[in-house]
């Protein structure tokens, strides 16, 4: 049989798609299936029977990560692996990660049902937590397999309303494994993640495939300010300590230092205030600073320009200031030689592809940490993601899959 | 009996506070009693018990105001007012409201157990949802009763977290009285309101009576922009839509006018931004704005700025803006003789006595606009409140109490 010739079902492609974006399905049309939350299990045990349909062995480690495991015929030589997550923003929408996880599923499914005997193990992943919608920070999942931090870390992790801890729910949920979290008990010898490029461009330029070289960097941090409540009537405009001022000028300065220096995106998404009440100045603000550029030491430096300007205006306004540096992945290049295949690929199947630079973190760099990976993306509507009307068009779902199916095909393959 | 001799019971007035101040206790040594929850019926049944061993009879009207009355020899003769509101902010302090209850409920005492027969009425309220913070707007109760508002629209009124309609709430707690919620029912001659300053002027003043001459305006206004929700990592910084940012640079706006125009304070105390979550840019916030001032058309010129300035950055950053006006109340200046008795009271008691403006809005403002009322201010320690640790020396307490009973029983014994 010649394997250049086999294509994924598109139509199986979008129907599983569809039938995933039924649990945790959303009013207008997105998903909201946090990390740990009854929609999540529901999510697992769904792949789960689609895992043992394929004839999968699945293995669950403590972090519930989950491997679908389609044994090769070199047990000894090192796997490829193929996946993505299975959660999503609260709310999110239908393809982010979910695309990676059920096309791996579909490139399985043609697989098996062509009757190929891969030289190598293939491993269909469900990395847990990636999003950190809920639970910060994001690639939680990867992050503890990589080595990158210690599973009793992240299972302290609170949820957003600071009520419950993440090894609590993983565990009330039935997806806390056994099986050690940590790559070195695995033999990989190459992964590919799919996925929606979450940006405008390929969409813009009407590409059908994204190649990129690697992952920008992602700094989080966290501020927290100090003002001083009081009625807000009685209390003049001089001498106050507006904690929510003091934040305004802050949000102005992360954008500034953005733009000013260029190769970098900075922005605040996330804010607390207290109390919050209109007649009220503001006693304590927290709120988050994300900053990611191709260059580590830049975004560093980025963020040490807007901390000295934050002292100031902390100074100034009387706000006492506490910052903490809550995460840092560095920039991921990812490895040349898949890299080349993905577009190599995409060229051969006829399709238009573009080498470019993810924006957004993913699972494969904490995964190309410590092995070789690549990505392949494709377009997103409008480069709309994280939001409800996130969409992708069946027909760049079905062509993402097929150049996964056929990079997987060359590197299980290969002896 | 030389009434001029009689004085109220400073030691029972504190101890009346601390048992109220048990009602609604948070750890750090504050209250939270909002309108129509739990906390709010608590603290109303203990003021009912009180009432009666007063010998008052209490009428609880439509908008669960209560008013308990001591009656005079010449009922038809137009009664005394005084009163305040036993609800707090969500959390505020112990004093707020509070002492102005139950400086009238001691002033009450001291004139029963002497046996005096006043010639007019003396009546007790507790007006209703004074705070607003937890159902906005402010001075519901007061509102109603003035014809300022209408009850339908007031009960409509949803919580801060637009889960229960105020109407049902105050239902559920059982006091949704059936007496009109109306001023034209009763006949009132002049009315006095005792209450913290909230501000920082007496206590930094070192004097021990404020007298002031009426209350600032209060506008509220409402801001919702809608921006545009999109993974930070791969979203340029150019073309985006970031409400957050939008709303920052209009909080310093805010700022901005307040300091140029002078006579007026003016903040945002609430935002609530959307999705709120760290790698997402906002797609919507919802923020306040608060505007005092004693010149009502210079606090409408301010808005007015405000909201071309608005509507600039709206347009800049591509977030469209809708703005409500929530809430007005016009400067209220109080009655000149009344005004005029509190600090005459205060001088002949020997009391230091400044005449001052309020900054704060109370239920005066209300009561003020259809009969004749005043009010008298004791300290704020450091100015602050609307905070668990607002507080009020007792001597000071002591003082208003002294004040409020020799101004109430020259008023009640006027033919």
């Amino acid at each position: 049989m010649d394997l250049k010739k086999l294509r994924v079902n598109g139509k199986r492609l979008q129907e599983t798609i569809e039938a995933s974006a039924e649990i945790g399905k959303t009013a207008n049309g997105g998903l909201e299936r946090c990390t740990a939350t009854d929609e999540d299990k529901q999510g697992r045990d769904l792949l789960m029977k689609w895992y043992k349909d394929c004839g999968c062995e699945v293995v669950i480690d403590e972090m519930g990560n989950m491997f679908a495991i389609r044994p090769g015929k070199n047990r000894e030589l090192g796997a490829v692996m193929t996946g993505s997550h299975f959660d999503t923003q609260k709310p999110g929408g239908r393809f982010d990660g979910i695309l990676g996880v059920l096309g791996a599923l579909e490139v399985m499914r043609v697989i098996n049902e062509n009757d190929i005997q891969l030289e190598r193990d293939l491993i269909i992943t469900n990395w847990t937590n990636e999003e950190g919608g809920w639970f910060a920070p994001a690639c939680m999942g990867s992050g503890v397999w990589a080595g990158n931090i210690t599973k009793e870390w992240a299972y302290d992790r609170m949820d957003r309303d600071g009520k419950t801890r993440f090894g609590n729910e993983l565990e009330r949920i039935g997806y806390k494994g056994d099986f050690p979290a940590d790559y070195k008990k695995w033999n990989i010898y190459g992964a590919y993640e799919l996925h929606i490029e979450q940006g405008p461009e390929l969409y813009k330029e009407k590409l059908q495939i994204g190649a990129p070289k690697g992952i920008l960097c992602l700094h989080w941090y966290d501020v927290y300010l100090e003002g001083t409540a009081n009625q807000v009537g009685p209390t003049p405009m001089v001498g106050r300590n507006d904690a929510l001022l003091a934040f305004s000028e802050m949000n102005i300065i992360v954008n500034k230092v953005a733009h000013q220096m260029g190769n970098m995106v900075a922005t605040v998404g996330e804010i607390q205030n207290h109390p919050n009440s209109r007649n009220i100045i503001s006693d304590g603000v927290h709120f988050t600073v994300d900053i990611r550029s191709w260059d580590d030491d830049h975004a560093i430096e980025a963020w040490k320009m807007m901390k000295r300007e934050f002292e100031v205006i902390a100074q100034r306004r009387g706000c006492p200031i506490r910052t903490e540096e809550t995460w840092k992945v560095e920039h991921a290049p990812f490895d040349k030689e898949l890299w080349d295949r993905v577009v190599e690929t995409s060229e051969e199947l006829g399709y238009s592809c573009k080498r470019m630079i993810s924006g957004a973190g993913h699972d494969m760099s904490e995964v190309n940490k410590v092995t070789r990976g690549a990505m392949i993306f494709v377009p997103s509507i409008n480069g709309r993601s994280h939001v409800e009307i996130e969409d992708t068009p069946w027909d760049d779902c079905e062509r993402g899959g097929n150049v996964l199916l056929q990079c997987i095909l060359k590197t299980a393959n290969e002896i």
